[in-house]
């Protein structure tokens, strides 16, 4: 086990560690933790409510869920030598549920959890189709997913992080608020909002205190959208294995990390969302200099896959144009379209016995697959989304005997908006 | 080798054969073949612009494409028993170019073409970076593809038709029609269009003639998207071995296919497109009576992809989010982010020696595959786009030695808009 | 398509051609057809037996196959250049059943077969539990294979030549032949015999009469097993895409080719065998001067498999040890685990109400992994053969409910000895 | 993480440990843990010299390896309710190097070795070749291996048990006894020997003493082999996510395991052998009553793999057939096919600069397919050995440019035999 150089106690608060991370961007939060290009090391990581989602059969924790704390990061980390323009290369050299503990009241700790927010926090991809607050706990054993919420299916965890990402420039920092305000002063009052600003309430940012922190906290970055130095981007392929090549924006890099996922299909479309869990990640790090310029890559992630994801054979699939459901015609709307795959993914399950919430939880949490399969066909997109058939533990394709039925058992906890 | 119940000649014209298809979606055109459920048999493809766009090194047949006469269509095919609401399964036995004939003036003909459209002409997915006509042939041999006009790459052919799909009822054309009026209308003079409405000019509607051909014509929808039967979806994934299942409209469901792809990228994003080719299909179909009420499919093509692509282990990932290339915000949207993620790979190969027109070439033929990563994390979406490696005949990975230099040859021929 | 520069007539017995092959490895039988390092062209081939196998219900025609006259193979190819010591590189651009033809009385046409030898033709791996005649059909239908003699079956061929290589040196002959006559000199009246001698019946020598005839008919050495040249490896991943590379031992190299199969399982344990048929190979040459001492290539085809190969990813294995059936320990005996491993298959399956041929067959037909997995553990190696899940339309793994039952049908039809 | 059952303290001999596992089969050493059908639960595995191979740049040790102490087991475990006739089903929820640990003296730790024996210790595959000892340290990171005694290659771990059985039945272990005492008695004076006789010295029998003690160590079996219980069976593919079915011939069925691998070509064809380390495993144990007779398993495992196997698409291959180095022909032997197909690749990659040994020890410890693709064409077998490509950080194909020269560096520890 290489060394732990962001440790977490399972049994503290995340503001009460050894080393506290952060919860929002900003050059200036400093780097606790120093490596070096070549280095080996393990990051605990905290699922990104700090603990404030439990393993019940209640989604009332979603539906209060403290939305101005997350994500809880580990880091910043500071990669002796790494300069702006440069590359920072980091292997995923292992990513998994919290080790040695396979019980207990947080996520990661043999269990995780998959919730869609009412739509005053967020929703979800189909808040429209679900307006309100639910969540799944599914249990971890083996490598493997399975729900008492969501019976019949199982599936071997893509495990990733969530969110990885170097610190951006003091000028990036200034960009992104400029462009993120520019577009919430659209509609200012929209639910859900447009995007977030930034919010001192609840800002956690390492060792800052004082005058830096009230500075820091009313200027820093909210963590809930990917950006130009990676950050949320929910790319499920990023699992073990994965070489990842990060644009450098700060002296040192300044490298955070966290919101693992078990498992999440592509999109995230839950949102709270994916299998979420706390645990660890052992990287490798290392630096090409000038690689920003030598390779053209001036702003967000470029990576190499692991070798190791859950390998399916057999896919049921569904597509969708950009046609609202109410039958208004969308320009090449690819978002909109993929909406409609999965709406027609939901109309199929149903069909099996699930109710659609159920559905709607095996699309965010099972490795489907979303492509893009086409946007030039004016005016439509096609969106597709392809489920792995052997998930479910019945014949879930379509033939001349109609559709097997599941006993949805106790279903997908719930709770008004 | 099944029958052959729609024959093309290669040597005459798309209207000049033993039975001629069509070029619009319409109910009342007539089925010419039937077919029964349990039936195999082949239907001959034209490439979509009839033989319009040569083997040559110019890209002046693109600039100057007969874009009314598009996409030249086998069929429609009856099959019988077929009833709305009914499911019509179609399994692609076989898909290829045009069998026995290697060579020759048509498209399939041992080769095939991957254009991008001046803006002027529907443009492609960049088209704001490549506003002008631009024209690639690919050699195929062995299944494979290679360009005179892109050095360096050669890549397994996941062939697979554009277009397929049942004829709409009287009710759903006019639903179709409304709706994309109604999107044209909101910026009617729009270049490239925002939709394309029915177009008699070039109409061709098998064997329809007199009042019946002139009123058809002015009512069909043309065939450029997707829509909820099935049409020019682009999914690259309905390869050899796909049984895919149709919702049925009209009396005997009213099969038509084309645009067949020697290869395509997700989302075809150079429009014209693909590996455009002709060629040939072998199908068999069957019915599910009363499926669409049975499996909740009341729209759009569901399918399983056949288990005989070209397989990849390795590949170089990019990502976007929905910020402009001028640095707006905007909403969740993924064309937005998918078309960074494709910019971000452009530059990237850019810097191998490709010309930025080459690399775009590249994504728009090759397997690629593009996926939704994110789509909840407001207010920027994340997109991703996976190259495989192996189609290069270099080392094409981040080093510390910098990128291999490609000679980019003779470049890819251009006709200024 | 390729120039075919060796044609077969489907309606001509094999030496009646325009060109003849031949049915034994020789240097002198001439090659009458001259091809170029860098050509593409296209080869018929004729199922090994030359339609002495019919498409019907019994297997009388595999009792009294025309053992003698085969392999009958297409060829020999010159390529100009090649000399002793060069490699042969031999692209497989496309392989298939005859090109136009879905039914007919050839194998190839639509249809193909599996038998099993008696044992005094030959037997099969498994010739003491299964001593008689036995033969299955196998109908093609998009890629995918089916019998009337095995219900609940069906499998995407993996196709591939079973024979294909270069002539043999007049060093490498008289090798052969000394060796194997030594061989058969330990137990020259063993049933089935050790190996097979040169046989002037039923010899086909090309173009060669006369005395030359006479000379190579008394010299030629038999086509059954690979040697040095390649020659009836039977590896069923020489799938289209694949490159070989064979050593060239005369001028001109002779490639030689045959033995189709549309699937084959590994070892075609069931000898006569795979599934077998007609059809055609286009393939692509060159050659690497002295390539033979630059790689250390002195014998046997070395290769890099195509990747379009059928996908599965669940499998159902066995193990088998080096112990006889009836007890008696053996020393490292791969063969004997494999055939153990096998026989466990077919107890297996049985189980699931098929007999116990049609369990051989499907082994002998299906793409099955056949693996050396432990060679060292004296006294026992260790042999594991996995079957792809999917093949089967029922759910063919072990569980507490007990295996499901199959109606096997007419059967596999079987003529004593 | 599941509760550990069977603990070991990496800072303590094997014989010295909480509790005390055994190095022989017998069904009479008695199970001191015990578990339910349902438990999931956690096993530590001694590597199988129980530390003799230090992490060195001799191979003294391997030379000098206490042979008789082999192979350390954990176990047994009793699964309550189960009998004979019935079938375990044990699934491998995780396997791994030792946790928590990555550094230190104990193979595991961070570390692993493959081995080859002097001839005299029993050789290895190709001991005819390589008659001496030899060693390679291979370091774990990230999941892969690489090692300074081989460079230029690096592959993704395939882990899993060399080793993990039922106990036998005292007939059982009659039967083995005498079989293979049958065979030693056919040369008793053979090196390396056909088999290894029940061998008092160095037994380790878990909780036995005196009286019982000295009976069971004059009866056990070594562990050497596979046999009918499972055993030594070296299958690369039991990974992380198999599903094993062991017949059940004692009360509690008895279940052990140990020797486990970080990885291994087909054959563990180096004998001392994969990657040879410590770890653990977490298993899930379950019952089928009566499942022998239901699914016809009488012996030997069957099972299905798990499906995170590293994956690869691109390969290497080399075949071979039954004709020894010297010439002779032999008569279907696949253990010699497979042995000339490897010592087919071992000259190959000799020419890329790598030393013999080296080669051997790649195939040892990569995870190299090895098939059995012909087992009937007398009087040859066909083995074939496919090596993934992407392991080496060269391009390994043959080309017209000659093979690259890799630095061969300081080169395999050998010991004379």
């Amino acid at each position: 086990m290489p060394e732990v150089v962001f440790p977490l106690d399972s049994n503290k608060k995340f503001t009460e560690q050894q080393i506290v991370g952060h919860n929002r961007w900003h050059p200036d939060i400093p780097a606790q933790v120093q490596v070096k290009p070549g280095d080996s090391f393990r990051v605990h990581c905290r699922e990104w409510f700090d603990g404030a989602i439990v393993n019940d059969d209640s989604a009332d924790d979603i539906l209060n869920a403290p939305l101005a704390g997350v994500h809880v990061l580990s880091g910043p980390l500071a990669v002796e030598g790494a300069e702006p323009g440069d590359l920072l290369i980091v292997d995923i050299l292992d990513v998994g549920p919290i080790p040695q503990e396979d019980s207990g009241p947080l996520a990661g700790q043999g269990w995780g959890y998959t919730g869609v927010f009412a739509t005053r926090n967020g929703g979800g991809f189909l808040t429209e189709q679900f307006p309100d607050a639910y969540k799944v706990i599914w249990d971890f054993q083996g490598g493997k997913a399975t729900s008492r919420h969501v019976p019949g299916v199982s599936f071997t965890g893509i495990v990733h992080p969530g969110l990885m990402g170097t610190a951006p420039s003091a000028d990036l920092l200034a960009k992104w608020n400029a462009r993120e305000q520019a577009l919430i002063d659209t509609d200012p009052n929209r639910v859900p909002p447009l995007a977030l600003p930034p919010l001192p309430d609840s800002a956690i940012l390492g060792s800052l205190s004082g005058a830096d922190f009230d500075r820091v906290a009313g200027e820093a970055a909210r963590t809930a959208p990917p950006r130009e130095n990676g950050g949320n981007q929910d790319i499920k392929n990023l699992t073990k294995g994965t070489r990842i090549f990060y644009p450098v924006f700060v002296e040192g890099g300044k490298l955070s990390m966290g919101d693992l996922h078990f498992s999440q299909g592509d999109g995230e479309i839950t949102f709270c969302g994916a299998i979420e869990m706390g645990g660890f990640m052992d990287l490798h790090v290392d630096v090409i200099k000038g690689g920003m310029a030598t390779y053209g890559v001036s702003e967000n992630a470029i990576f190499m896959p692991g070798n190791t994801d859950p390998q399916y054979s057999e896919w049921l699939a569904f597509s969708g144009t950009s046609v609202t459901l109410g039958g208004e015609q969308r320009y090449l709307d690819s978002h909109l379209s993929y909406q409609r795959a999965c709406l027609h993914a939901i109309d199929y399950l149903t069909k099996f016995g699930y109710s659609p919430i159920q559905a709607y939880m095996i699309l965010g949490a099972a490795p489907i697959e979303g492509r893009l399969s086409g946007v030039v066909d004016i005016p439509n997109s096609c969106s597709t989304v392809y489920i792995p058939t052997a998930i479910f533990d019945f014949d879930v394709r379509p033939g001349k005997n109609g559709p097997h039925q599941v006993d949805p058992g106790m279903g997908v906890p719930m709770s008004p908006a």
